[in-house]
């Protein structure tokens, strides 16, 4: 919902070049806000407007943009004003960004950049995307071992400015070795003492992560340990940069998303659903939906090997639906409880046995249940003038114990696919309900068909 | 997993009640890893091992043990203690685990704690579940208008023990009124210009929440924002509460969880999965399945009711499995996009127009690419023996066509439950795979069967 409160204002200011008004716009509310009052201009005019704030407050507006406006504005402006623009935007931030534009423009740009700026782009693009490197930001607040609580908030009064955060900082050593961790709020709690010593008040056991492990593990971690911020750390415990609170919130929504998309089989959608294009929409779904459709194609064959018991007894043919949508359902909730349980950290794959006795039990108990339930449909269904009471009766135990067997099935593959997926390195999320359901589907009809023929002929 | 790597030493440590090395231990470690390596150890051996830390350490640790044993510490051991343990939790956290205390307890405890805790306790116990008041802490940085930096920072420094964060400071009136707020960024930065005053550097324009919102709301708010924290207020702005950025990461984290589980027709699962109860687990199984059982019963009856076709075809019962499957996997596509878009505030009520329109061109699409794959699977599925060459013509085309009006149906009962069901106040995440797909199972049948009776007979 694209917010057209201040639309005719803006683009009148935009006409009249009206400068006064335009930084007073840029500048009254939060920046997050200003960004949405711009969202219905163009990229050129939303820059337009950008021009009259300061460089802080402009960088800062266009960091809420979404991602398509940002693209366009860094592809179609002068390279001075980006360049200036991209020195002020987080370092995090700006190595998103530039990942999706252009790379002959990203080339044409990097030497409008400070050596430093350039060099710090270039690290930070080394690391794959889902990285904890990817995510992270190398604007952290650092100082040397030996400071005093004075020395340390003056230096940090210089920092300021430049940091992502002044909440930690952290102590290294001359060779940027991580030494230990000091809060803001330690400092400013010991300002009456300022001559205490840094070293005698930094914490030394700290959490951290390594830079190429997965982004999902760190979100984990600052979960757990509540952390403001978690420092990235090359294998030689040398500092390489931090991962903000702000940045773990967005990774922890992007990760859910995508569990929720694969559990559903489908590419996980990266744009906003309304804005997102069409043909991009249509592939992420056409191209699971493709292949699960022929696989699902088996049950056809499935049922015209079963035909000559369908020709005995037709009323078998009513089931399947019944006895497959078992199968789909128990599969269903048995994967997404282990997927999810997965994603929180609550089961390792070590823990393989213990899921399977579990399922088992609870496998066994819900067939009980729905095996009742499918005896008495069955009973009822059946026309007994034909097949007559004790054949019904038969006929219903077959069904019952089909329901029976099936739900335990589909239980017990639920809970074992994500495992495997993981096993091999697959994301357990694609172990999802349509994928489940379809296997489930094949193998649920051969159940059922294969009891009958046991039981009833 | 739990981790029994200290488990034998702490034994030892409390067998010989060897209070140095106790203590030693409970500070050695970040709080949440000596809390997990106690993992092992029974609420009353870890109460003991706490008994040797002071008093801030031990609540530290207490807050990382699972709710199950801070229960039944708090239940079980002496009251004066646990009251001195109250004290030093956090207030948003105490009052979590006051919740699940047996109440008669609470009522002994609350006469040991001075009067401030007490009120603040029975206040913050008054917010439902789920509200922003239900996960706001009362400890907060607050100062009066007109300070200058030196004295902001002096009474930080005053405060800093009992609030939960410093980094955000709030500027209220005499009645309490937020009127701004300073970060203490701003008042690091300006150590230089001590006596800049505050109402010259504070933010007025804050994004803020009232405490009967939904916690989900502020966990977008927050995100949105990039906010380290935000304020909680009352309809005439008084300040209540502040919500901290690890609340809201948990809030995130458990609504993804629900969501999830939603989705696959069950009741959200609070605890760990492996230490959860078998019964607790079975039922928030067994009840959803139940119901989709029964009602996937409605299969059967439709079967039935279409019995003559397929005395008349019997291949018509072959296409049931595949036919229902295509309505189940583009019905459950379409509801988790959707479910999912309007989790991240991507989509409101108001827009089902446009999602009708965005659904009914991809299902079209959708359609036509599975049901070609359907006609060529159902050419080569009928045995032309039996029906000659044109009628295996005709019979597939009513396959394929039937093949793509389910997935378009599927496609837009997928994408307008969830609207519905939000609609009309229930958690769309529940208009999951399991019901579109039990909903689509029936209806999928009627449209195969009439197509069939349109066309062969």
């Amino acid at each position: 919902m694209v917010n057209t409160l201040y639309l005719p204002e803006l683009r009148e200011m935009l006409a009249e070049n009206n400068a006064a008004e335009l930084r007073e716009f840029s500048t009254a509310l939060h920046a997050a806000r200003t960004a949405e009052f711009m969202e219905g201009l163009t990229p050129a005019e939303a820059w337009g407007v950008l021009a009259h704030a300061d460089p802080e407050t402009r960088a800062e507006i266009f960091g809420y943009f979404d991602r398509d406006k940002q693209i366009e504005i860094v592809e179609n402006s002068d390279r001075a004003d980006i360049a200036q623009l991209i020195i002020n935007l987080p370092n995090d931030d700006r190595v998103d960004i530039l990942r999706d534009v252009n790379p002959e423009i990203v080339q044409d740009l990097l030497p409008h950049l400070p050596l430093s700026d350039r060099r710090d782009i270039l690290r930070l693009q080394s690391y794959p995307e889902g990285t904890a490197g990817s995510v992270m930001t190398t604007a952290y607040a650092r100082i040397p071992e030996g400071y005093t609580v004075r020395q340390a908030l003056e230096e940090l009064g210089r920092q300021a400015e430049n940091i992502e955060t002044i909440y930690y900082v952290f102590v290294v050593d001359d060779r940027e070795h991580l030494r230990g961790l000091v809060t803001a709020r330690q400092l400013v709690s010991a300002i009456g003492k300022p001559n205490t010593k840094i070293d005698d008040i930094m914490e030394r056991d700290l959490v951290t992560v390594r830079a190429d492990e997965d982004r999902e593990k760190v979100a984990q971690e600052v979960a757990r340990f509540d952390l403001h911020a978690i420092p990235v750390v090359d294998d030689d415990h040398h500092m390489v940069g931090i991962i903000t609170h702000d940045d773990v919130i967005d990774v922890l929504r992007e990760e859910a998303s995508e569990d929720v998309y694969r559990m559903a089989a489908m590419e996980p959608l990266v744009e906003n659903y309304l804005e997102a294009a069409f043909h991009s929409i249509w592939w992420k779904r056409a191209f699971w939906l493709s292949w699960l459709f022929l696989a699902e194609m088996l049950t056809l064959f499935v049922m015209k090997g079963f035909v000559h018991s369908i020709d005995k007894v037709v009323a078998l043919a009513f089931f399947v639906p019944l006895c497959i949508a078992t199968g789909g359902m128990s599969g269903t909730q048995a994967a997404t409880l282990i997927t999810r349980a997965m994603a929180l950290g609550h089961i390792q794959l070590s823990d393989w046995v213990r899921v399977i006795r579990h399922e088992l039990a609870i496998g066994i108990a819900l067939g009980f249940s729905l095996g009742a339930m499918g005896f008495v449909g069955a009973y009822l269904a059946t026309d007994h003038a034909t097949l007559g009471g004790a054949a019904a009766w038969k006929f219903s135990l077959v069904i019952a114990q089909a329901v029976m067997a099936i739900c335990l099935w589909g239980t017990l593959v639920g809970s074992m696919l994500p495992l495997a997926f993981r096993r091999f390195g697959v994301d357990p999320a694609y172990a999802s309900s349509p994928f489940v359901a379809t296997f489930v589907d094949v193998t649920g009809i051969l159940i059922l068909f294969s009891l009958a023929e046991i039981y009833l002929f």
